[in-house]
């Protein structure tokens, strides 16, 4: 016996998992992304105030989206054992804080641009993307620990030897990470150098011994990535390929069969 | 019976496929290369004008050869049909207007390096880059629009806080975009961001985010295509070697037939 | 019979290997690393002469470790003979220079940041990290050779002919190396090319043709390096998978023998 | 019978072939590269005089090392048949001009310095990286072709509309290359944009176009060479570890035959 809320409870299950449900969503996260783009240019007063209503309407869709989707969940519970479903409510409850003409109206809106992040909680591609990318972070684990070793041997020698030479590069730590890491990027890391080359003469080395690691260190992890993806993909491939086909142990194991069975016909005549 | 047309129809179709004729038309892109590019240089006006008249011979020899190539073409529609065929008619074409002094000019001189682009319409290896280049691009579709979303937030973020502080590189989203482009290619990023610093003292985290980020995307994107261009060499190269070939499983088959037919000879004595 | 020594050494040698104490050591290194670290803010007094005390418990914490580690040893030769533990013992070692208000105070403080790559030594995933890019040199030798010619032939060149435009980037052979190096990594080179073309006009030549040189070798190690590693990782791969399983080899070997024998029971009737 | 000129020839055959012969002209060569860095420092005139010397030294030490390879060649015409015996030759002949204080003297000492291109020609291993090299570069043949109509292209383009915008960089179709090569290293290509943003507001389509096309072409040629890299490798080494072994269609043929065996024998009985 089905009560009222179950019915409800189905009807909004199918239509979670309808396409063109989907495709509406999709649609309103993009508008609401234009919305937020348009603002930012210099429009006239009564556009800008459409465009708030706007956002407004945006604001209630997601709610509802949100409760379709909560609603049509069997189980309840389940629906927060899953991160995107968190972080969709999450973005779409911090859009219910009033935009006013005061401090908070700031972070309102900073907070009304992460719904474009909802691009990638929706579609299922980009799910699939960002876990990939996740998965593969641990793996470079101890090369991301290898260049943070190096970054901070290197801040550290910097900032006790050019933290006279120029304050706001080699202050503290801190600001020689930054500065190093600017280094890293090649970014007119010739006039960092050339200035500590000027009180110490030998700094090169310590500009280029430093250029020469990170870069190998970078290397290094750029080609773990693609190994492990090259293999995943291999691996795959080859399960996908041969899933049922017999192996060549197959093959060895019958003719050693064959061989037993013509040696008993043998003796047995 | 073959009228007249249809002579011509079959005389031009041979000549199409002449490898001569090809060679000419290549060298005469190449000539109309040149010629374009003679003319930026500081040239007496002799030269000038006689390097008109030889645009215009250009200009006929194409329009010359297009046509052979129309007439020769068995069925007049599948020339259209050709992506490449309409692309040359439409760069011809577009020589005929006329290079005035007037404000026309300009355009019509743009129009004809665009002629220098039929290199690739003639020689079938570019073609075929051309096509494999437009073929992976749907492959890399996610990972592009990941790109744009990351960009999109930045630059939604970086217009909101930092348009107070610099208005030619964070006025609007589009700016905001374009200034992000340039940070992704490290050119004078810390410029950007020290000024930002001056106002707002955590942005480093803004911009050190966005390029690790990017980074890691476009390895992604990189190592994508990667793999993916090895998977298909390998599996062409698996599809030409073994072609033809029996594999594991017709040996397995024949090892199976071969223990039946003992069987059946052990029974029948 | 066991003198008390030898049961020192037994206990000894289980806690060197126990892990708890080494999570302890790891600590220990990641707090004296972030000693190092407070020290370059501007701290108050009070505050930096507890961490000189700090600092000298760490320095005495690493004496006890690397004494238990020795004294653990069954054999002590072995001690040295191993790399990790002559560092560990050398960075341990140059600590217990005082550091005084003078000359040798910087020179101390630069030794204390050594002891941050104790966690290299430590760590057993860093040591192997550190040891396969060790492996992998050797087999860039030959490219690195390659480079360092090229490198050398451009600033010999360099300095022949430019050191009349800019004694600072191109005085003597050492300074255009490391003019070179910049030009590598695209730093401003324009900067250094305009500033030659205007003396002699062709010089972008030579720009150009280094630029490409060295970044084709560099692409040739990165490939090189590539597919080494790739190279390694299947025959791993392959060892591992297939190891005790027939090959095709058996296959045919058993399939001559059953041929043998069949040929053998027919003579035999 | 022996004459004394094939005695001297046999001697020096085998002179040419020994191993510490070849590392004296190694150790000749590194020392020839030595003096020229030497020189470019500010040396005391006594040292430069004897440095003088010991270069005369060196070209006569390869004047007589060409001679013996020469002689000790058994066929004389084969040794002109070597790319790099021509090489080594040139080379050699032109050290002999002499470098007097005149105007010559700057392409003498250039000469010179490619005197440490004979490291390629000696040492085996750098030989063949280079021939490898060039091996490569016809199959990168069409994507060098495709990129070089790009930037034709877009310098065709530049040329026209950014001539009147900045003489220095946009001149003539040459500088126009050379401006966009430049862009192409990301070396401060946001000023050249800005400059020409200024006159023409679009014209950041041109250059992130000009940026997207050229690297997507780059990652091209990349991804192009390391796949051709990985695939010989794969062939050499399965060619390497297979080789005799039997593959399976000799499996098949032989189940094959042992079939019509068994088949025959069941007939005859």
């Amino acid at each position: 016996m089905t009560t009222i809320f179950d019915t409800v409870q189905h009807r909004f299950e199918r239509l979670r998992s309808n396409k063109l449900f989907e495709l509406i969503v999709i649609a309103v996260i993009i508008f609401s992304a234009l919305v937020i783009g348009v603002k930012t240019f210099d429009v006239p007063e009564w556009l800008l105030s459409s465009l708030n209503v706007l956002d407004w309407a945006v604001t209630i869709f997601f709610l509802l989206e949100i409760s379709i989707r909560f609603i049509g969940e069997p189980r309840k519970r389940d629906f927060f054992k899953n991160g995107w479903n968190l972080f969709d409510t999450f973005v779409v409850m911090l859009s219910l804080i009033p935009v006013g003409n005061h401090d908070m109206a700031l972070i309102a809106r900073l907070v009304r641009v992460f719904r474009v992040l909802r691009m990638v909680s929706i579609i299922p591609e980009l799910r699939l993307l960002i876990n990939s990318l996740l998965k593969a972070l641990p793996q470079l684990g101890y090369v991301l620990l290898m260049m943070f070793v190096i970054f901070y041997i290197y801040a550290a020698i910097g900032t006790t030897l050019f933290a006279s030479v120029n304050e706001t590069l080699w202050g503290d730590i801190a600001i020689s990470l930054l500065t190093l890491f600017r280094v890293m990027t090649f970014e007119d890391w010739t006039d960092v150098m050339y200035e500590t080359m000027a009180v110490y003469g030998w700094s090169w080395l310590y500009f280029l011994t430093f250029i020469c690691l990170t870069a190998f260190a970078f290397l290094n992890m750029v080609i773990g990535i693609v190994v492990n993806v090259i293999e995943n993909e291999n691996k795959a491939a080859d399960a996908a390929a041969h899933a049922g086909e017999p192996t060549i142990v197959d093959v060895h194991r019958e003719l050693l069969a064959l061989k037993r069975q013509l040696a008993e016909q043998a003796t047995r005549k």
